[in-house]
């Protein structure tokens, strides 16, 4: 079988020139990065309207088994474009570090890719390194403050703004700087997390202009004060020299499908600490020049959907049209109860207990407006008494579901949900869970009750101080985001299928008044990866005429 | 008075395309970043013979005084153009974190800079961001290699690899890894130097094409393993991996002068730790398109210009064909005792004094099978008595001097300079000041006799020791990098002018296995600075127009 790398180098890109002027990208705000990469200036876009249609993908609670979210995604888009709707694609980034571990590639895959795979895959044009130099100089600038005299008296034991890199390297979770003597500073406890979740990756996700931009860089909150009060990146100054360092990066990442559908690629926030979508700029931009807009979030619908429609579809004023519920077979019998390897063997009944996931997800888009239609993502271990289970279940449900070939036909494996999508398209109708004003308690508890059907809500006697902070700060007010297990419903990952009545436990919350939001952590949270025993490095080469080979 | 950026600002530049078409580099070899900035596809030139011939521009013992060699090199280079001469520059690349640090801006300045100026210092097209990750992934796959189970038995307290940040952090200078427990691996003292002190930016600037690329990686020395052998990237096969990210940085960059001259601007490795010179690859990319290529090194000749020869030109095979030796009358003034303050007033007897600094230099060059000519760059302090002093002295000696006003007048400011360096240049006659093969402590002592003018060298107890395992290892004969203080020649920066007979104390000996030298350290250095008290970044703004502010 071709490996992804194999196919995406096998075909044949058209420049990317041709491929903004085919939607209408004036070529005047065409910034080319080689041949077939592009940023459009975002400034030199005046006068037009955001108008296409956005739909919003996303998927079953992620199993190993693998759901292909992206992949459907790409597939679909080429169908559209193949049906001759005016589709763009607007896709989150991927990183770097998980490139060298685990996964050695992110930008769908089989036929249905965004291309060029090795660039987009590899420093892209260097978004994820402009954040990371913008989070460092802000460390640097506070520990340069606290070794110069420190006037705004911060207390080094309280700085919250952790160094990143866009690596997996579990060495740098947790670290002791400024060691050496006082020429190298003051002694600190620290970390380093990856950049994808670096909070000005998320402010990047979430500003809407440049202006924007300064204004929530200013917000950051890098620590307390000695008399614990917030000390912001605002009042270190350091939002102008941060914003410079960003110019490029805010500006949307133009590339294209296999089945040359333009696509946005842009920021890459995590799902779980973070909202899980790429950026408010990216989306608007492709608004400009598609009637239909293909974006994704990340993991289910409980985390990447709730916080697109709360958090980014809220800074962003967007109307979201229609949605699409990605399951596989695999996963909804993994759901079901069996294990990993078993989800290639036929099992109607593992599938049949399996399918509340899809139904509750299914059911929890529709709590924002919108009703999806569900993409089954066919493998070629499926069964067709497994696929007809799964149809006559979306029918009795009055439920529109399609299947999907998207990894070995591209756009031709996905022309029936293409139409299905269409049909499906709807006026602006769709809505946040929640209204932010009534405070993060209500949040959390509406999110919890509706979405993640628990019938509690537990504060731990840190998030319960912490709730105080936020309030005396006037923070309580910002849209929440709930760090919790893609896994499960509830905050217990090995809890599947389709929970109720369990009890949420918020253990911390931690105000990103930069990005907005406040960040609700109800269980540890990785937000540095290591390396696996035989890291995806170990197969990535390169050859004399700089063939690469070894991404998947 | 204008600023750096504001002159930068007001000038219309050219698409790099045309800039391009002028001096005859292929379309098809073109990779454009934005619309004035582009990689050249070096390997896509076959067949095109480098037959520019190469003129170094190097200085006198740098002093606080600040003597311009890059802006007379682009002023040069563009009273070359305007002669018509087809002129190219080959630079290195600034650093961000000086930038964001003291210096907020290094490409040249005035009327003699190259542009876009604020991209050439913000991330350019993304070279150091590489190295950067290049040079992680490997610090991650050692600590990796170590906590799944060290099959090489590297040694974690030998652990020579250290990570790197493009950014001005004193705190990251010495720091502990791997804290927290069993899951974040094993705690290690370690450090982080700036991105421009990595080794990998050295092999950057120091190989020929991939391939060499890729073996020089392989070939770099991460630590010692128990039984006290070198451990390589290569024993870990990290290479491809390291090479498949830098697949683009290996390209050289194309810009353009304000007067229109092509610059390449690539690489940017140290000139005390490293060989300070810009790549040899885009050295060599110069010479297929140029009648007269200019070049720079780091500091004065005792290191810049030493290392250029003896490593750069040693492994690009590089024949030289002139010399420009930069000097200021205030610099010299400073060289001859007075106080930076003082260094504005007339004052001929200090000029007398410091005058040997530059007699020094050029004779140093000399040594190297070129006769330099000096240029003399002008400041509005510098006065009639002064400059007479020095075209007397000048021509007392048989050295070919021409004053330059570049700064503000740029290449109209050289005219004198250009036709001094063309009637000077010679048929290939350089050669490198002594033979490796000798083994190091035969180099050190030729160095430190001919160039330094040292009386005797010394080496600490760890040197010898250091030296005993270079030889133990098969690395003695690799040429030396000796790192030393720029402002003197001897290893006391305090001891000025035209010092002799005194005592080099050589106290570490490194092999620097992947870049191909063996690091000479002569006292303290530091690899990561830090903020001072007022960092550039304070004054660096962008506006809601994406206009920047405060890069000098």
């Amino acid at each position: 079988m071709n490996t992804d790398v194999a196919i995406a180098q096998a075909h044949k890109l058209e420049p990317i020139a041709d491929i903004a002027a085919r939607v209408g990208v004036p070529q005047d705000a065409l910034i080319p990065y080689g041949r077939y990469m592009a940023k459009v200036d975002s400034t030199a876009l005046p006068g037009l309207e955001a108008k296409g249609k956005v739909v919003l993908v996303t998927g079953v609670s992620p199993t190993p088994a693998g759901e292909g979210k992206s992949t459907v995604l790409i597939g679909l888009a080429d169908a559209l474009t193949a049906q001759g709707t005016k589709a763009l694609v607007a896709l989150r980034e991927p990183s770097l570090g998980p490139v060298m571990g685990i996964k050695g590639g992110a930008a769908g895959g089989g036929y249905s890719q965004v291309v060029p795979m090795e660039d987009i895959n590899l420093h892209f044009t260097g978004d994820f390194h402009a954040i990371t130099s913008a989070n460092n100089t802000l460390a640097a600038l506070v520990d340069n403050h606290i070794h110069q005299g420190n006037a705004l008296g911060i207390d080094p034991r309280r700085i919250t703004w952790q160094r990143c890199l866009d690596v997996n390297d579990r060495s740098l979770r947790s670290v002791v700087t400024g060691l050496g003597g006082p020429a190298n500073g003051v002694p600190a406890q620290s970390g380093f997390t990856i950049t994808a979740a670096s909070e000005i990756m998320a402010i990047l996700g979430l500003a809407t202009d440049l202006a924007d931009l300064k204004e929530r860089l200013a917000r950051i909150t890098v620590g307390l004060s000695y008399d614990k009060r917030p000390v912001t990146a605002g009042d270190l100054g350091a939002q102008g020299a941060m914003a410079a360092l960003l110019k490029d990066a805010i500006n949307p990442n133009l590339v294209q499908t296999l089945g040359g559908t333009p696509a946005f690629i842009h920021g890459g926030p995590f799902a779980n600490i973070a909202h899980g979508c790429n950026t408010i700029i990216a989306t608007r931009t492709a608004q400009k020049f598609a009637d239909v807009v293909l974006t994704e979030a990340g993991f289910g619908s409980d985390l990447g959907a709730e916080k697109f429609f709360d958090i980014k579809a809220r800074y962003g004023s967007l109307d979201i049209a229609g949605a699409v519920v990605v399951a596989t077979i695999r996963s909804l019998k993994y759901n079901g109860g069996v294990s990993k390897e078993e989800t290639s063997k036929e099992n109607v009944e593992a599938l049949r207990r399996g399918v509340v996931n899809l139904e509750r997800h299914v059911d929890n888009v529709t709590k924002f407006g919108v009703t999806p239609v569900v993409a089954v993502n066919l493998f070629a271990s499926d069964t067709e008494a497994e696929r007809a289970f799964l149809r006559g279940w979306a029918t009795e449900r009055g439920i529109a579901l399609a299947e999907a070939d998207v990894w070995a036909q591209g756009g031709a494996g996905a022309s029936e949900l293409a139409d299905l999508v269409m049909a499906n398209l709807s006026e602006a109708t769709s809505r946040p869970l929640y209204d932010a004003a009534a405070g993060v308690e209500h949040s959390i508890e509406t999110i919890a009750r509706e979405i993640y059907r628990a019938g509690s809500v537990q504060y731990s006697v840190n998030a319960q101080r912490d709730l105080a902070t936020l309030k005396e700060n006037g923070f309580d007010t910002l849209p929440v985001c709930i760090s919790k297990t893609q896994y499960s419903f509830s905050d217990e990952p090995s809890v599947l299928g389709a929970p109720e009545g369990h009890t949420l436990h918020v253990r911390k919350l931690i105000p990103r008044t930069g990005a907005g939001f406040i960040l609700a952590l109800t269980g540890d949270v990785m937000t540095m990866p290591g390396l696996p025993k035989k890291p995806a490095a170990d197969g990535i080469d390169i050859d004399a005429d700089g063939v690469i080979s070894g991404l998947f």
